[in-house]
């Protein structure tokens, strides 16, 4: 089957990468644009990088209206509220709609996306054809509604991405105890979009690493969500994102206080001056775990567990639709440390989206897909 | 009052920057330099960044013995373990002593040192006459043993010293509860040293970020001793380190439950499906607890708390003695959460040893390291 | 036609290139890797960005004679002077020979090539079975070799590469009039390979611009000999490297004094204080050599000459096998001056070495070659 | 003699990085700022790098005439064209006014400004009083006007600075023969200045060479008057900028034929197929440029000849006033190469305006100006 695909929004970031991977992907014809700022001129005008590479693009940049006419399958890349109307079209139309805004990442939960995102929903009905879109978790859903008529993706965010293949296997397999779980992250500039902005002006994040939205950045509801829909226990998410000079990636490294089954006996290290080096017990605790986690994402296309020893590292996805995870321990053995990488482009963004328009329209899942990273 | 000073491992990053703020201090005269690496060469040689600069450095790169021997104070930068006989030398010689490596940050602790540096004491008794010295935690013990006779310093660790700046009000005034203190930084590549290993090959490292030596680095129990010598607890400390590309600077993110007179009523976030934003009762604790630290460091020259609201980032303290901090709270107010940025070089390592010596010397105590920060 | 292909120093940078791009390669069969240093260990153990991708690869890092036993085409990433055994056993076996070193450069010219790699052939016989492998200069005549038996290609220098390729159209159409041509190019730190080196120690290479090997580069007679061969006239070439903090591409910037039918009359600018901004006499003759260049790249795979006004850059080809070349003049209108883009370790290594296998082996050109570049 | 200076535009990159340099000058007293982008904020907020060392600092930020009206000296840092009804102000108040503008860097030639800036002078007759601020060149020019009453500095823009020190020596000595000269040059992106543009947006320009406004460059016919200034003799100039991915710094590296005197005899290659490695001969040669260029910079504070072998670098430079110059010759011996390299910020810009500072208030031409460079 060849899909005629349509891009709202592709001048931004994912949507231009949308555009590149959609271009080698075997199960695209057409690929039709949309672009509000660019709109009549040529996508190489607007990215240089597709010289030579456009012959599946019918046009130049078009109205959405125009682009969802010619679509089987229309990728939204707009801005958080602005897509619902397009998507309400599919809908009617029984085109598929992968959003990669926050708009359908919510599901039922308007009262959540409302008090984050300051609006409610304009047409809530849509979420009975709607399923969140990361395929790890959620991938079933995706496939019964598709299975069922028009079906609209809520593609994930970038950081819970990351955040929830990392702490998935810990979290569905009880090896996490209570506590906060925390989400330190750092992200790459590209997460920031195409938007001229002082903070994103190279001599101001060249050289330079900084926390942003402490404690009140909008990705914090959608990991809660997504660990409690892992673990059917609501527990307390405390996530803070960095900006690091590198132009992709997620690097999340996430601490999970461990179950008292995995922890040493006590848990708490003893009453000496200063921790000790971790023992040989903890180390097999934490190859154990290691076990776990290999086993739980066995046959998943694009979850690699490092090898024991190794730590995930942002370069070694770069480019492709992997997520990286090591699994380690503190000294003490008593809270599990994951690292996740991500590219925020691929996985974190339009890899993602074209893995959820495989799976719905039955195609092998890692179509289109194939890139080896390069680490250099 | 002049000084002569001696540095030994003068062609390592630190002792390289030992070199360049000593240069620039108003109360140096002469300065001698060892090498063993590049015995009998010059500096500029090895440095060409000092060319025409190097007026007050006596001789080319010297043996240590010789160094020693010129000197008033001597500033030791090897690897662990090496400078202790120089140390030695210098109390029996009633030379000051500021040494950058561990030997003596874990001053009495033997157990602990011997524990993760794989090796004891080589002079035990050496520790009568040494202090930690990170200033605004010890600055008194400091002045104390140079006023009875020669000093030895164990100038902190660059993870420590973020670390432990960021979370001293938080620990000193009781606003911490239980649980364990997570420490999440990144470092600058320079923390790496002068040596060319792979992970610091600029393909290989430049537009990555990745964790390492997780739930094992050394600074561990340094910075767990120091946390215990301010609140005179014993509590879990994790320490993540990452490295980021860039040339200087740590930024660390430091995770403290808050005591129950901080924290809202309940602690816990109410059992909705997902956390809410902060509440302006919220955050108006976290004002609260931004004037705590205001009032903690009232006075101290190196210490700047950011306005509130502002976050922390190595940029605005490069090349500076500066430690930056700001003062966050997690969405649900259960949770401290501070930036801490430095330089590593400076306050991470040769700034803060030439602090030491202002204060064991009685100068000013930002003698020779008046420099503003550039930004870009 | 499947190819089992075999990469002798697998390990280097660009060995790691070819076995990405190999793996990708719609036409390879089995995969065959060599490593003195890493003998016996698999390619993911070196390089993790390949786990989960090595189902091509048969078995580990294996001896070379071993890989050129099993394979139909060899890889050779290997030091100059190296690889002159396995190309003559490789003759005799009748197996195709891709040199990446410059041993097979230079043809019958072994006095150029003595006189700067500092030793003379071993078996100067085996040039009568090479060809220099630029395929926009010289794909004919790898293809009339191969065509006749077993054939030994010497892929281009990264530089030569870059150059040849911006100054081609002006050579062969005779635009250049005399004087020298320079050619000031800035390269990516891959290019020093994978070896740890001072110069490419993150923090001395990172946040700078430095030339290397100024009027003493090897790439210069390579240059040199490329620009004869096209325009049938030997010209002085000055040739200046340096480099950039970037992980990928060359950037090449070449002067060529116009002949006087191109430039303006008189070619020298009026005697006035300073010069003025360019004629419109001026733009117009650099849009005709624009044409001119476009014309004479027409059915170029990987030639995209840039629309008139736009600049080459190094991001618009990354992990492509492109060459991008945009057209300028200086403000006189004497000196045509062109930018040329090329991604150092695909066109300028492995992806170029490539595309000399599709011509000898009757591939499509662009076979394994198809990635498109994502400028961010 | 303390000073009273102040800063029109302070908010922009050369604007606060003159703020940092005379923050840290032992004869400012009073600084007052001006910036119409931010009008009554403090500095701190718009630069936080600045907190706690705005003691020098009267006020926020004011208009500009307020400024001038306080100062004894006011640098300028505002668009071309903006400036010279403030300069007519502080002539008229005998104040001195420095301006790193573009509007005073071509005296009385008006035409060439007009030609290349797209509008004539506002006040001409204020370039009586004006003088070009490139110190190493034109020196006793401001010290005589200065001498004489108010004085105006036409601060020289930062490629003509590093181009024509870089080519100073061989111009002024007759090393250069005839044809034209080539700038080839690589700038740090805070030469884009402060404001957002998608050129600096740093996912652009991070991992990525480009050149830009090739042929057409404003600095151009600045940088031909310099070398005309120098030798008596119009020649043609070519100059080519790159953007490269640093912070700071510019490297020149600059293409000057040999006159017959200095070139090998016969001054082209002989004809053999390829050049060879340079000669013993112009080994030679090259050490007596460099005498020659060591000589003629003799006591200048700023001038740094890097030993003969050695390449200059930005990093070498950073954050200094330097400018580091290295010697070279092609392989054939007949085209001279120099790397020029200086920081775009200080000795191209804020640190050379305090430099004529110095100079015309015969203070210590280094005062202020003392900071070391740092290389990593």
């Amino acid at each position: 089957m060849q899909l005629n695909v349509g891009i709202l929004g592709a001048t931004g970031y994912a949507g231009a990468e949308l555009t590149r991977i959609l271009l080698g992907h075997p199960q695209t014809a057409e690929i039709h644009l949309s672009s509000v700022s660019f709109e009549g001129e040529s996508i190489e005008a607007v990215y240089p990088n597709f010289l030579g590479n456009t012959e599946k693009i019918i046009g130049g940049l078009k109205k959405a209206e125009d682009v969802i006419e010619s679509a089987d399958v229309v990728f939204a890349s707009l801005p958080h509220g602005v897509g619902e109307d397009f998507a309400k079209t599919c809908v009617e139309k029984s085109k598929a709609f992968i959003d990669l805004s926050a708009d359908f990442r919510f599901g039922a939960d308007e009262p959540t996306f409302a008090a984050w995102y300051g609006k409610g929903y304009r047409h809530p009905e849509l979420r009975r054809r709607s399923a969140y879109g990361l395929p790890e978790l959620n991938r079933e859903a995706a496939r019964r509604l598709a299975a069922s008529g028009a079906v609209i993706i809520g593609n994930p965010g970038c950081y819970p991405t990351a955040a929830t293949l990392g702490a998935m296997p810990a979290l569905a397999r009880d090896l996490a105890g209570n506590g906060a779980i925390i989400v330190d992250a750092a992200s790459g500039v590209t997460g920031g979009g195409r938007a001229s902005a002082r903070a994103y002006h190279y001599p101001e994040c060249a050289d330079n690493v900084s926390p942003y939205k402490v404690g009140c950045h909008r990705h914090t509801p959608e990991i809660s969500r997504n660990f409690a829909a892992i673990s059917g226990e609501i527990r307390p998410v405390i996530f803070t994102p960095h900006l690091a000079p590198v132009n992709r990636g997620i690097l999340a490294t996430i601490y999970i206080p461990l179950a008292d089954a995995y922890a040493p006996s006590p848990a708490l290290p003893p009453k000496e001056t200063a921790p000790r080096p971790p023992s040989k017990e903890i180390s097999a605790n934490a190859e154990e775990i290691h076990a776990i986690y290999t086993e739980f994402y066995k046959g998943e296309p694009f979850v690699r567990i490092l090898p024991f020893g190794a730590a995930a590292s942002t370069n070694q996805v770069r480019q492709s639709n992997y997520c990286d995870i090591s699994i380690h321990l503190d000294q003490s053995g008593s809270t599990l440390i994951i690292a996740s990488a991500i590219d925020n482009m691929v996985k974190g963004a339009a890899g993602q989206a074209v893995q959820n328009m495989n799976i719905i329209f039955g195609f092998e899942e890692n179509a289109g897909l194939t890139a080896i990273p390069a680490l250099f």
